[in-house]
Formats: C-alpha cells, sequence, structure tokens
C-alpha cells in the first residue's frame, strides 16, 4: 500500500455499472517524512469516506477488491484507511491530533 | 485508474479469440490539472463506446477483466469510463459540459 | 496491454513442466506513431505464432493466462494479437497491408 | 519479493474491517550489497513480528493475501519473513548473527 | 517474465511457514544481447534448481504461484526456467553450449 494524499474528485455519467456508488477521488503519492508529493495522480476509489486533503492509505491490484463496496467492481486502487499518525525513522512526522 | 486521453486505435485479425468484439484503443495517460501527456501509450479494450480525444478511466490488471464484455477475455486494461469533470487541487480542470 | 515489436527467441530445456509447448519469444515495446523502442526487452509466450518482426499486443500480469494455451501456466507475459494497422493521432502510422 | 528495511508505522482508526490486528509497517526498498535505500517508501502489513530496523522480505501484489493473516484482506503488501544472511556475488554482505 | 542472473541467495529462520522448502535466490534483470545487468535486484523463489550465474527465467506477479512447488505459498517472483541460449536481433547473444 502506499500513503496518498486526497487532492479533487473526477465524475463521470457514462461508465461501468458497477462504479455506480463509490466516489472517484484523485490521490496522489507522498512522502512519509516531508508529505511532499513524489508521484503521479491516480483514481481510487474512496471506500471509507476521506475528504481533500486527508493522508490515506491506497490498496492497489486486485486487493483492492477485497472490501465489501468493491467486491465485484473494476478498480484496481480503494482507499482504504485514513491516516492518523505516521512514525518514520524515530520521528512523528504527521499527526490529525485524533 | 488512471485519466487517460483516447489517441487511436489498433486493428488486428490475427488474434486471441477472446478479443473479437471489443474495440482496442490507444489511450495515453494525462496529467489531472493540465491534461499533458504523462507516460507512455497503452492499448485498452474500449468498454464504453469512448471516441479519439475523450479523457477516460482505465482500470489495469485482472480488474480489467470485471465488466460484462471482458470476463474470460485475455485483457490487463479496460477503459471504463468517460470522464464529465475533474475537480483538482480546489479547482475544475476539465469539464465536458454534460 | 501494449505494442512490442518480436526481436527473438530464448530456448531452455531445465523448465517448469507446463512451459513446454509455448514458443518463448523476445519482445521490446514501441511507440505507437515511430515504432522506435521504447523499454526493456521481455519475455512473453507467443499463442498466435508471431514471427520475428511483427508488431504485437502483448498482456501482462494474471491475464497472461486467459487463453487456451497459457490456461494454468506459470507466464505473466502473453502474445494475444498481430497488429495490421495502427492509426495515432489522425494518422496512419503503421499498417502489414493486409 | 523485495529486501526491504522497517523504518516506521502508520496508525489508522478509521479504516477497512479486515485490517483490525495487523500492523502496519513502513518499509523501504534497499540495496543487497550496500542497504543502502534504493526506491520509495511503502507500508507492508507485518505477518512475522518485525521491528524497526529489520531486514525484511516483502512480497506484493495478490500473493501478499496468501498469508493466514491476510487471507481475505485488501492488502498488497507483506512482510512475510526477516532476513538472517544475505550472500551476493559470492560475499556475506548482511547477517544478524542468528 | 524477464531475464535474470541469479547472484546470490538470502536466508531467512523467521518466515511464513509456506516458504520452507524453496531456496529464496538473489536475482538480477540483465540485457538480452549484452547480458549486463539493468534493473534492480529481487528475490524469486526457485523452482528448477538454478544456481549462481545461471541466466534464468523469473515470472512475477500471482503466476510466479503456478508451480508445483509455490501453489499456495505467498510469493510474488520465481524461477521457472534455466536459458540455454538467447537469439535476438538476428544473433545468438547467449549459450549455455548444452
Amino acid at each position: 500500500m502506499i500513503l496518498c494524499k486526497v487532492i479533487g474528485k473526477v465524475v463521470c455519467t457514462r461508465k461501468d455499472e458497477k462504479l455506480v456508488g463509490g466516489k472517484l477521488q484523485l490521490v496522489i503519492p507522498v512522502d512519509c517524512e516531508t508529505l511532499k508529493e513524489t508521484g503521479k495522480t491516480q483514481v481510487a476509489i474512496d471506500t471509507v469516506g476521506a475528504g481533500e486533503g486527508d493522508i490515506v492509505l491506497v490498496v492497489g491490484g486486485s486487493s483492492a477488491r477485497l472490501t465489501p463496496l468493491t467486491k465485484t467492481s473494476p478498480v484496481d486502487s480503494a482507499i482504504i484507511a485514513i491516516i492518523d499518525t505516521i512514525e518514520a525513522n524515530g520521528k512523528l512526522t504527521y499527526s490529525t491530533g485524533r
């Protein structure tokens, strides 16, 4: 899984019927210490109610279909958790304060 | 999933029998803000009737087989939606006007 | 899927028993407009009788096992079509004349 | 599989229900000779009780679900072994002394 | 599949129970013409008895589990053949003399 930041969303009306119901978020990979962007944007289906700006855990490949929402959907990327804290190299590098 | 632009197609007569019936589109990844090309062209099977120039959602890997059209096909890339709007970093960066 | 050119082959006698019967071709990704090489060589099992120099469609991952020849084989790359024509950005960039 | 070093962890309370119970470690790919970092950090579920600083074996994709702990979980990366020794190019490049 | 050279091995005693029995080889991708290293080292389970220095065929992803040895193992990379000869761009670029 990779750490990503939610930066937006896409909307589409002409789509595979199994995509109905899930929000399609734009996410970008971030560094675990600086939280700076480190990769290319992708589109992930949101299974946990994440919002813009949240740091989230994104799973890829067939495992993106192992959630109740995505079981039979043609998706290869899903947000499966909202991160509360990150500890990297002995430091707390991110915390939502929860 | 990734955002791509449809830029052409390929035709082949000598092919796996399960490829019959699906249109093989050439797609190239694009940036979610500028819509400039950001990666290499790939060939995706079209499941939603996309046309050249459309911004589409492309799913990869085994999940490309989770559509009615591709269930048992040897495909690892499928167009599963045509994008209407993209919102990234607080701006509307793309809209078809639908 | 990606467009590749067949550039050679490998032979091996000590191998998994399910690899018997399929030809192992060397393929290299090519650009859809210039047909110049754009990536690293890989080894793909040939399911359609491609020959050296042919431009072919290569499928990767578990989907490479969705052909009659490869159903239970430990392969992650298969040639599933021989390309007749490529149209990219409004131009015919490749044609076998078939 | 790839060799990684454990460099931290993430905590999340809002997550897919199947993620409960597994520790989410931050791991970074390392070189087999120098043990220097060679890639980007990822998040892997720990199935063997690894600790910070350990050199571990990380499996990706659907195979990350082939452990007793992860069988039905939406995970694409798992720590499946703690490395005792590495031999590369004729030299012992790493040893825990076990 | 990719062509790799076997350059060493790793040993681990604390590991997933299904990893017992398979040798974990260090392999590095090589060029099909020069046999020079072209990528990063990975760890592959050996299913054919390869030795250090051998040029081998490595399969990745779920297909690495399609051998008798790896059927239910959490592995994403397996050596499935030892290469005898490579022909690339009209030349014999490698031969074991078998």
